[in-house]
């Protein structure tokens, strides 16, 4: 079932900066499922994969014994063709983006009726975290309380526009494909760490609400201390984990430092950082304090791939912040893109009229 | 008082390796009260100083009081001359040992008749951990429940003779001085960290009666994985902390990633890593191994500075354990030491006989 230990809540970014563009076809020509991510073949052998389609065969099948005009796709093989714009397994949620746009591609494909939440159920099963990669804006994974896990879903809290100018600067921190795997460090954590507990039990319920009222309010400080503390605690129930597991490096750490010396600077709280399963930051600030925060960034790392959409001049350059100045080092690019909605359809397809890669 | 939030366990290590050797002397020619480490002046106007010396000239005056033929020295000035044979603020516990050696050193020019006990409540007040520092070998320091703080205090849990092969390889990580002294650190984190909460109230009550245990078996294993479990969770609520504190750095991490895989290939737990309040690593293990645990460190730091103590040639050189070559470039020396003796009567002087500097 894939099932949280916690409620959680994430943002859905751009797909204009991080996209995965999927195409599936069925054809009885295809002697096996087969999947390709950026050109290089994938296995669908997994527990995870299979899990997912076979639940969108089960809901085709049933469309074809109710409706016996459609074709009879349901036990084809499937041919999924898959492409990220954004590096894969470095921490960017790349299985998330991944498993979301896998299921709405069969899905269209097997013209089902089942809404988003259906859909994100089965996306869950997948990859955990793909079951809010189903909508956009500020969505929510409510754990839920039953055994079976039938209310643990994903719902919206707040559209995109309830909140357009929450914009993000991702720092891709350079560094080796990672090498603790989310999902497996997650069970390590889940098994070893004493300190997890009190996290799951305590700290994540009362933020999570807290959270939920800071983006209805649309109150950037609470948001994004609430942002930071939860960063901070997750990766110290990674590092409570035995053997510990670490995702920050020393790049990550000096980000750190800097988002709490500008805001400290700042006299408020302008910017937060998060880190998913990965040293990459995650900078969030609201579109009036581009120019403060994206200064202070550009500052450390103008040197860096990924600032051609700004206009640099219009920054602030001024700020009296000392750090070290060769971190930008460690980072390979940035990227700055802002919440984006969930799955969208595309002109664009990845495979041609028979079904196979182009 | 500084009380401590939680008990907590320490090993004195021996002072052939790691030592404060202080001089004190008091005259009526003296000014003011002075202090010198590593020859530089150091103030000893602070709460903490002025603290351990009131205590102190206290029991002198008493002692004084009681018998009219000593020498009425309670109300001279001071003079304190102290050196290191370690690196000083570097989270070797310079602290600790300064304020034990301070303490035994006014204590002996005093002629105070109060026992180790007594002294280490006196020595508590300039640095907490300094209160273990007055004993050898396995020394707790147990929190107490009394509002006035009176019993928290150190006890012996085991004298050096109990285990003398424990040993200990100190990889000093080349930092700048630490971003962040234990104190303030410490104050930070119990103000705002929700993990450290748990952590005193569940895990350290839990470990401390575990690793107790452990220490009079001479159970390495157990000795072992407590050690790396409790310095995982500490260096987790400083994560936890807001802003986050870091003491690890990259170097530090991969030291902890190369002890799990030698007690992965080993079979068993032959060797612990613990990180105080720095990122140096203080390995442990019994002499019993230590051709297996000094083999596998040599591989990796055999360019670093001191290594004359062993002779190399007999160390395990056959792990076939892959890490990071570059790694030692982290690391400016190996102290390789032991479990040692509370303080130590010197015939070394580093005053004249006018008490001053020599």
């Amino acid at each position: 079932m894939n099932l949280p230990t916690n409620s959680s809540i994430s943002v859905t970014l751009s797909q204009q900066d991080l996209r995965t563009l999927t195409s599936a076809a069925a054809s009885e020509k295809f002697e096996q499922d087969s999947l390709s991510i950026n050109g290089k073949p994938q296995s669908l052998d997994t527990p995870r994969s299979k899990a997912c389609l076979q639940d969108l065969r089960k809901l085709r099948l049933q469309l074809e014994s109710e409706n016996p005009d459609l074709p009879k796709i349901a036990n084809y093989k499937l041919n999924i063709v898959s492409e990220n714009n954004f590096p894969t397994a470095a921490g960017l949620a790349s299985s998330a983006a991944g498993f979301a746009a896998l299921v709405s591609a069969i899905a269209k494909l097997y013209q089902l009726p089942q809404d988003m939440s259906e859909l994100s159920k089965i996306a869950r099963k997948g990859s955990g975290s793909a079951c809010r990669s189903l909508y956009g804006g500020f969505v929510a994974w409510e754990m839920g309380e039953q055994q079976d896990g039938e209310d643990s879903r994903a719902v919206e809290i707040a559209p995109i526009d309830h909140w357009p100018t929450m914009k993000a600067a991702i720092l891709v921190v350079s560094d080796d494909k990672k090498d603790t795997p989310s999902t497996t460090g997650m069970q390590t954590t889940v098994a070893t760490s004493d300190l997890f507990q009190h996290r799951i039990k305590y700290t994540v319920p009362q933020r999570f609400d807290e959270m939920k009222n800071a983006i209805l309010a649309k109150d950037f400080p609470t948001f994004a201390k609430l942002t930071m503390q939860d960063s901070n605690s997750f990766h110290a129930v990674c590092l409570d984990s035995y053997p510990p597991i670490f995702y920050l490096n020393d790049t990550s750490k000096k980000i750190i430092k800097l988002i709490h010396q500008l805001n400290e600077e700042a006299g408020e709280i302008i910017a937060a950082y998060t880190f998913d399963a990965g040293p990459n930051a995650v900078i969030y600030y609201d579109e009036s304090n581009e120019a403060q925060v994206l200064g202070l960034i550009y500052k450390f790392f103008n040197k860096v791939d990924g600032w051609s959409k700004v206009d640099t001049s219009k920054l602030n350059q001024s700020w009296n912040i000392a750090g070290d100045d060769e971190m930008y080092k460690g980072v390979s690019r940035i990227i700055l893109t802002g919440i984006g909605p969930g799955p969208q359809d595309s002109e664009q397809s990845l495979v041609n009229d028979q079904g196979v890669a182009k």
